[in-house]
């Protein structure tokens, strides 16, 4: 039995666009739980006595924002690319960094060995950093086993970590990830393999609800990558893709006429692509700390974007090969200074514009009656803080669901 | 009265060029520490039983590093500046900004506002934050007073928190880092005051044992800076400056040639700094943040650095408006993805040079035998992987003068 409470003297941004005030905030506000869902939020002033007899919190003048939301990771994997990252820095080239067995080959090899126990202590060690930034919701891949078993395993270990842990996570197959090396001389029949033998078995084993797949030169063909979307849809998850990270194959196009999720990536985003997703409800997902850690000099199109209506998500892509990056907040400051998006881009981009990526803004990213009460409470003077600061704030107290899970 | 103990089954990067092994690494090694000073470390196989009735610390196939050092930091201030941050993301010019009272005189101006008491806890809270990614020895800089009463003010909140924290602190009076708005036209006299007034002030109160400067051009001028650092060596503080930021004044040329400790930021060096530095023993200092969050292009002339064979370390400088920074880790790894630093110049960079930069050299900054116990124990395969990793791994443990601090 959750328990009612109501939280004073706070600001809140709501996130909200009904009001028309930018990031929807309310001053001197407060908000009344219910079982885990937001009951009442508003001016404090507008508050009704009679809701008024609960257990109280003081916010202390503080801000409360929606959890954040990390709609783009791969953080259950084992060992680490650190020791590329080295060669890289002392000016080895990919290629030969890829020929003495780096790359995600090595992620694939260490993961497959790893035990279900270490991978999920290792995940559960990775989620807890993001919690105690406030991040409530977070979506993780598979795409590190890329055989039955391996693939199943980390599927599984998603699912006893969002079982175990106070975070509402968000499972994604993501078996069309890279062509094993098993399949090296034989792509085709990797694809085949995931199509007829491989999504059936995670759907009717129900670990994933979203399936990816990386649409690119170096991964799947536009032609393959359509293949194990519409399988996917036909077993009923929901489709996404990276795609327009180092070329342009019209992926994005692929996904918004499929009425995908999200696109994530897009640093060679056309014209084309954006055209399609001003017309469709597929979410463009902006990864900044890969295109910071790969030293990437093609910025998505930002501009473009904003000038056709298109609003972003912003996530981490935390994964070992391009993106060791264990902070939304971080991910989001390297949004602004980096990529050029403002400040209230990059707000909305880790909580409402997140929550539609993932397909959850019925219930989340915003703080709205009827919403779950996913929320952390910062001593900040403005929200923009949060976006400013790098590795500079912690939050007073993050809840899930109306429960205080830190702080 | 400090307890003795050993740590054994670790690795530890002594970051000592003793040995000639990289970052002076020792595998299945043993520590022992004695009234907070390194007794003994060694292969462990090495280790004389008689040393072993200490209390035992089982490092659990981890590796030890000597305690971080940031050597430039300007951590004790009042408000922030993301609101500043949020017009310049929304692309309005530095100039606007300015003029509508953006820079370091609002800082300047909510410095002087804020009580002591604040001040100390807002500057505590960074410091904790330092402190839980292994940071043990902190530098922090007066120069948000600008008059006699506030940076005063500064200094003993330096002082207080020395006292009562476990961190090493070094206190450094910057009264020179900008001409304060009474002073507007009369920028002489500001010198003036500064060095016949204030700086004895601050050298009879005991309050600093460094004294630095901004030499830049809407800074003071080389020989303003020169009076400056004159007067702080005749009172027997040692000396660094703030140069080569953003313009070239030789400001290095001149710190070198007066042996002063540190010369900070750099992008614009020249060989002849490059020259003046490689003969002498004053120490650059990189500060990648503030060049990432200002979207610097031009870098520090790294590689004509290291042909010359001067070492260099790497701070946060940690301040509200060039660089709200609160993790070292994350310089170092913005020092390495964005300056091309190796990985090994990144550990090096904050902890034994560091250390030279800050002239704390002596007993800081490496782990050695009759060194202080000031160092880090961490749950990863290689020092590496705290460069490549973003907000990714905390310490296990941090220990300051053989006392567990953190973990």
């Amino acid at each position: 039995m959750k328990k009612n409470f109501l939280i004073t003297n706070v600001n809140i941004a709501t996130m909200s666009c009904d009001s028309g005030v930018p990031l929807g905030v309310i001053e001197d506000a407060a908000m009344i739980v219910s079982e885990g869902i937001i009951l009442w939020l508003g001016k404090n002033q507008d508050r009704k006595k009679s809701l008024a007899g609960e257990e109280c919190i003081d916010g202390q003048g503080g801000w409360l924002l929606p959890g954040f939301i990390d709609c783009h990771t791969h953080l259950v994997y084992a060992g680490n690319r650190a020791n590329e990252f080295q060669k890289r820095m002392e000016g080895q080239s990919y290629e030969a960094i890829a020929k003495a067995g780096g790359g995600i080959q090595n992620t694939v090899n260490a993961t497959r060995k790893e035990t279900p126990e270490d991978l999920y202590q290792s995940a559960a060690n990775r989620l807890s950093r993001l919690l105690s930034e406030g991040v409530t919701t977070v979506e993780i891949k598979s795409g590190y086993g890329l055989d039955e078993s391996s693939e199943l395993k980390m599927l599984e270990v998603i699912q006893k970590l969002d079982n175990d842990l106070a975070q509402r996570l968000v499972a994604t197959c993501l078996a069309a990830h890279a062509v094993p090396l098993e399949y090296k001389h034989n792509p085709e029949g990797y694809v085949a393999w995931v199509v007829e033998e491989f999504l059936p078995k995670v759907q009717s084993k129900g670990l994933a609800s979203q399936c990816d797949v990386f649409c690119e030169s170096i991964g799947f063909s536009l032609e393959q990558s359509q293949r194990v979307l519409k399988k996917a849809q036909s077993l009923g998850m929901q489709i996404k893709g990276h795609v327009e990270q180092l070329s342009c194959l019209g992926g994005s196009k692929l996904l918004a006429e499929m009425n995908g999720l999200s696109v994530d990536h897009l640093e060679y985003l056309d014209n084309v692509g954006i055209e399609v997703l001003a017309k469709q409800q597929t979410t463009p997902v902006l990864l900044p700390a890969a295109f910071y850690f790969l030293r990437e000099t093609q910025k998505p199109p930002i501009p473009e974007l904003r000038k056709a209506g298109v609003e972003f998500a912003i996530a981490t892509d935390l994964n070992p090969g391009s993106s060791p990056c264990g902070s939304l907040l971080l991910a989001a400051n390297m949004a602004a200074v980096l990529l050029g998006c403002t400040v209230e881009e990059c707000l909305l981009g880790i909580t409402r514009i997140a929550a539609k990526a993932l397909g959850v803004d019925h219930e989340r990213g915003q703080l709205k009656k009827g919403m779950t009460a996913d929320f952390s409470l910062w001593n900040i003077q403005s929200p923009s803080e949060l976006i400013y600061g790098m590795s500079l704030y912690s939050p007073v107290a993050v809840f899930i669901g109306g429960e205080k899970v830190y702080g």
